[in-house]
C-alpha cells in the first residue's frame, strides 16, 4: 500500500503504523469488522460486535500512546437485521462511554453484508507517538495484562463447550489499554504495538520496523488463565499491548504512578536479527505467526 | 441515532449534520459504499470507486466551509476481487491528490461483498463550521454548478444508452466543491448542505433543522445539460452545496475574488413553513423527496 502513495511530510507518519500521526499530534486509525470474518454471531450479540469495534480502533490509539477524541462508525446492515441497528449503537454508545471515546458521527446503509467500519482520532502524548520503528538493541521486552485468553474462548466454543465468563469476556469485550498505553509512552516505551494479530505476529511488526532481533522467555509470558502458551504466543484478539523500553524501573514507576497493574518483562531485543524463543526444551526459532481471522 | 446517545458539549456538533464538529474546529465525517447499492462495476470502474469514496467524504467536508486534513479506509474486498485492491487504491490516491485530502491508512480485510468505507478529518473556517440549522427568513438559497447530471447518466445507463462522456463525469467521478464551500463560509452562509440525496431531499434537511419554510423558482434551477428539471430537483449524486445567506452581492464578490464561478440564486427563506416550488404551472408544495441509492 505504502508503494502506490505519496511519502509523508516529515514529523507525520502514514501507512504501516496503528494510527496514522499528523501535525499537531492528530491521531487517526479505522478498522472493520465483517460479520462471519471478525465475528460469529451464534456466540456474540450485536451489542458486543458495536462494543468491539470501537474498542479494536481505540486499541490503536493505546498503542501510540494517545488518548481519544471522537470516533464514527459506518454500518452496512442487512434486511434481516434492520431492527437489531439499536442494540448494534448501544453497544457503541456504552464502549464510547467507558472509553471517554464519543461517538460523533456515522452512516447506515443497507446492504447484503452486516459491516461496521469504525474510525477514531486521538491526541499523541506531549513526548510524541510511540512507533513500531523504534526498537533497540538493549530494549527490554514488556505486554501489559495475560494473553491467550480470547483464543481460548474461541476454541471452547468451537469445540462446542462453554468458556468461563471471564473468557467470553476476552473475546467479546476486549477493554482497550489507553492508560497502560499512556503510562509506556511516559516511561520512555521505545517502540509499541497492540496484541490483535498475536503476540508472534505482532512483535515481528516491531521487529520488521525497527530493524532489530529479539530473545523471548517462553516461562515469563504471562497466559490468561485457561489459555497455554500456543494461545498466548499466537492467538489473537487480546488487545493487549506490547512495548519495548530501556529502563525497567522507570516502567515500573510510571505504572504505579498511574494506578495499573505493572506489565510483564517477557525478553530484550537483540542487535543480532536472530528471533529466539527460550522454554524447558531449548531454544527455537520465534515464528513471526499469528491468528488468521475467521471467525471469532 | 441522536437520542440513544448523549448530548454533545456546548460548542460542539454531533450526529446530524454533514460532519461533526468537534472542539477546536476539527471536523469528522465517515461514508460508506456497498458494491450493488451505491455503485454498480457494470457502469463504474473499481478505480472510480475509490475517487468517488473520497469525492464524497470530502464533499461533507465542504458543506461545512471546510478543508480537508486527511482520509483513512477500510476496505471489504471479496476473494474474486483481490486482484483489483491496487486499482481502487489507485483511484483513491489520485482523488487524495486531486482533492488535497491525503489517504494516511487503513485496513483491509476479506469479505463477501465489497465495502469501501472512508472517514475525514478537516479544519473548520476560521469564521465557524455552516450548519445545516441556521437558515433565516429572508435568506437567499443558492446552489453551485448544475443539478440532476449523475441522474441523467444514471438512467441513460438503465436504459441500455451510452450517456455523453461529460454525464458519466458526473455520476463516476463528482468532484466536491471545497472551493465553493470555503467561498460561502466567508461570504457569511447561515446553512450548507451538500446534495447527495437529491436537492429536494437535501434542502428538507435545512428547513427541518432550521424551522423554516422556503420558495424555489423553477425557472433559476440550473439543470445540467441532458438532464431533466425533474432530475435536477430529485436526482442525487450531484455533489454540489446548497447554502443559504443573506447578502447576494457579498455571495457573489466571495467566489469571484476565488475565481470560481458564481452560484446561482434559486429561491427564499420565508419564516412560514409552506415550501412552495413556483413553476409555470402555479405553484406546488416541493416535496422533501430525494433518490433511493440503488445501484449509480
Amino acid at each position: 500500500v505504502r508503494a502506490r502513495l505519496p511519502a509523508p511530510p516529515p514529523g507525520e507518519t502514514w501507512v504501516g503504523d496503528d494510527a496514522a500521526v499528523l501535525t499537531g499530534g492528530l491521531l487517526f486509525a479505522t478498522d472493520a469488522m465483517v460479520d462471519g470474518v471478525h465475528f460469529d454471531r451464534r456466540w456474540c450479540t450485536l451489542a458486543d460486535v458495536g462494543w468491539k469495534a470501537l474498542a479494536e480502533n481505540c486499541s490503536d490509539l493505546a498503542a501510540m500512546g494517545g488518548t481519544p477524541i471522537a470516533a464514527v462508525v459506518a454500518v452496512v446492515l442487512p434486511a434481516e437485521l434492520s431492527g437489531a441497528g439499536d442494540a448494534l449503537l448501544d453497544g457503541l454508545a456504552v464502549a464510547a462511554t467507558a472509553f471517554s471515546c464519543p461517538l460523533v458521527g456515522g452512516d447506515t446503509t443497507s446492504g447484503p453484508t452486516l459491516v461496521v467500519s469504525v474510525a477514531v482520532t486521538g491526541h499523541a502524548p506531549a513526548t510524541g507517538a510511540v512507533l513500531r520503528s523504534g526498537a533497540r538493541a538493549g530494549d527490554n521486552v514488556f505486554v501489559t495484562g495475560a494473553l491467550g485468553g480470547a483464543k481460548a474462548a474461541l476454541d471452547q466454543r468451537r469445540a462446542g463447550r462453554d468458556p468461563a465468563p471471564e473468557l467470553v469476556a476476552r473475546m467479546v469485550r476486549p477493554a482497550p489499554r489507553l492508560m497502560e498505553g499512556a503510562a509506556a509512552a511516559a516511561a520512555g516505551a521505545t517502540a509499541m504495538i497492540d496484541i490483535s494479530d498475536g503476540f508472534g505476529a505482532d512483535l515481528g511488526h516491531v521487529l520488521d520496523q525497527s530493524g532489530v532481533g529479539v530473545r523471548i522467555v517462553g516461562a515469563c509470558i504471562p497466559c490468561h488463565p485457561g489459555a497455554s502458551l500456543d494461545d498466548a504466543l499466537f492467538g489473537g484478539d487480546d488487545y493487549e499491548l506490547c512495548f519495548t523500553a530501556p529502563d525497567t524501573d522507570r516502567v515500573t514507576r510510571a505504572f504505579a504512578d498511574a494506578g495499573l497493574a505493572a506489565p510483564t518483562a517477557v525478553g530484550s531485543i537483540g542487535r543480532e536479527p536472530a528471533r529466539v524463543l527460550v522454554t524447558d526444551d531449548g531454544e527455537r526459532e520465534l515464528p513471526a505467526r499469528g491468528w488468521e481471522h475467521t471467525v471469532g
